[in-house]
């Protein structure tokens, strides 16, 4: 049984799949959104799974946190280009005690929550390794995969070991049937999460390809290749070691893969913005201050930030 | 008057313009083609061009080098991408005495025409600064500059002075309107003109962009600007020292141009070759065997080789 609260802020594809299973569980769960909440409140959740399907009739949900109040956890699973967002939406939902979890990509977004959410609360980072979309407005598909690993952030991803809050998060999470991986360091799951995305979310877009058509090209490969070693680079000189093996084992893992666009892709078709901030700017941003370039991620960022630039003049203003 | 006879190889649209001028002043020019060889015979050459238009019946022309014979002068204006054929194509029209001179881009191409000719040949780089396209068969369009920097060939790209060679050619396109910037050092005039193509010529394909479009995003100019900087390290490398004020001057070049479509994006967009040997891979092999890494241009030339290995396999078989 499942006896925290839980307020799910952003119920987009990883929103609704988390949030979803925590509700079929039986768990207190509220939904912040914005033109979703009506929805929900009306229309329910569905979320076609691997795990099982969910369909919950009404579910609490407010486009006003002031009305949603606070609760025990708070999923942040918006986009990080919404997280300046966070200072208006955040503060309502936390009282002292209540566990912020940054469900998000890339790198510094748990200092963003703790500077929103103030001293009195606990914020860790989830990371999620899930296939889902948002198929429509409270409506969402897994195809795959769902891992989360989890860990509590300290200031400069100072390692925290496995805390409570870690373990009363996982603890419910499994209860609803979600893996869950405990991190004692944030900051090298972090850094192994950008392992994957600095490549594959990037040359997805620039290259306009598939996972399967990066490993199948031996050029391709190569730069996923030198890629990943420049992670591990900018992990190494912030201090978050990981093992140089690691590499072969993403490189692996992603040939067996069935062919996916990661989620950088799906949004710059969509014309949305790119995670670009979160997944390139910080890593980059936190090297250069231990004092390493990572020249190839250089590029790939400066490509696409031009890239997101257009994509920004060419959407329509009202969109 | 021009005496020396010349033989054009390649009628696309660098050899029709210089060709084209040469014909127009008198000179003795063949041509040799493939299916374009036909229509030069009897239909003529066509220039349109800032410099004058040119308009000429017919011209010797032919498919087969043996029919054509040697010639004092060659200027083999091939695309880089079918030098493999110049093993063929180029011992019959040189004789002991003869001048190749290689109009291409990239680094490295003289070697290729050295080994061919033999060693009775004089080679020398021929750099075309020309905004010209080819319209239809014997038919092209010069609409911007045409400034030729010629320079003779050593091994290693030694500085070889002004010969005589260079000046003799140089002195006939002259007589024929065309600019000529004799060169010193061919090896700093290749690496100069890569402060150019490098950036452009990738990043106009990779992020399908003018040069206007990249010289007024921010991120874009940046990388242009780093990429520029990373040719001039593997100039230094390799011996050919370039002053770092000429990043500045490239730059502001570019911004006064006419927005131009480079000559590999112009390539790209009609599903053909993109000389990526001779612009990048030939360039970061210098800079290596000097113990230099390019990354950024190194992470240019994997992605441009994806894109051109995906459109060769898109190309049909006919094509």
């Amino acid at each position: 049984m499942i006896e925290r609260t839980y307020t799910v802020v952003g119920p987009g594809a990883v929103g609704i799949t988390y949030g979803g299973r925590l509700l079929a569980a039986g768990a207190d769960v509220r939904f912040l959104g914005r033109s979703d909440a009506e929805h929900l409140r009306t229309r329910g959740l569905r979320l076609e799974s691997v795990w099982g399907d969910v369909a919950v009739d009404a579910v609490s949900a407010s486009a006003d946190p002031a009305e949603l109040g606070p609760s025990d956890v708070v999923l942040v699973c918006l986009k990080t280009t919404a997280n300046a967002a966070l200072v208006d939406l955040l503060p309502p939902l936390v009282r002292p005690g209540t566990i912020v979890v940054m469900m998000q990509n890339g790198l510094g977004v748990e200092e963003i929550g703790a500077a929103v959410a103030g001293s009195d609360a606990t914020v860790l980072g989830g990371l999620c390794f899930v296939c889902s979309s948002k198929v429509g407005p409270g409506h969402a598909r897994h195809v795959d995969y769902g891992l989360v690993t989890l860990g509590e952030w300290l200031p400069s991803y100072r390692a925290a070991g496995i805390t409570d809050a870690v373990t009363a998060v996982a603890a419910d999470l499994e209860f609803a049937g979600v893996s869950v991986s405990p991190q004692p360091s944030l900051g090298v799951a972090r850094w192994k999460k950008l392992v994957w995305n600095i490549p594959y979310n990037g040359l997805s877009v620039v290259l306009n390809a598939g996972t399967d058509d990066l490993m199948a090209d031996p050029d391709a490969r190569a730069l996923v290749t030198d890629l990943m070693g420049e992670v591990l680079d900018g992990a190494d000189a912030c201090g978050h070691e990981i093992e140089r093996s690691f590499i072969d084992k993403m490189l692996a893992d992603t040939e067996q893969m069935t062919p996916y666009a990661p989620s950088m892709r799906l949004d710059h078709d969509e014309g949305r913005q790119l995670e670009v901030d979160a997944i390139y700017a910080a890593p980059l941003a936190a090297a250069a201050a231990a004092g390493v370039e990572l020249p190839k991620i250089e590029a790939l960022w400066r490509q696409l930030r031009f890239l997101d630039s257009r994509t920004a003049a060419n959407r329509s203003p009202g969109r």
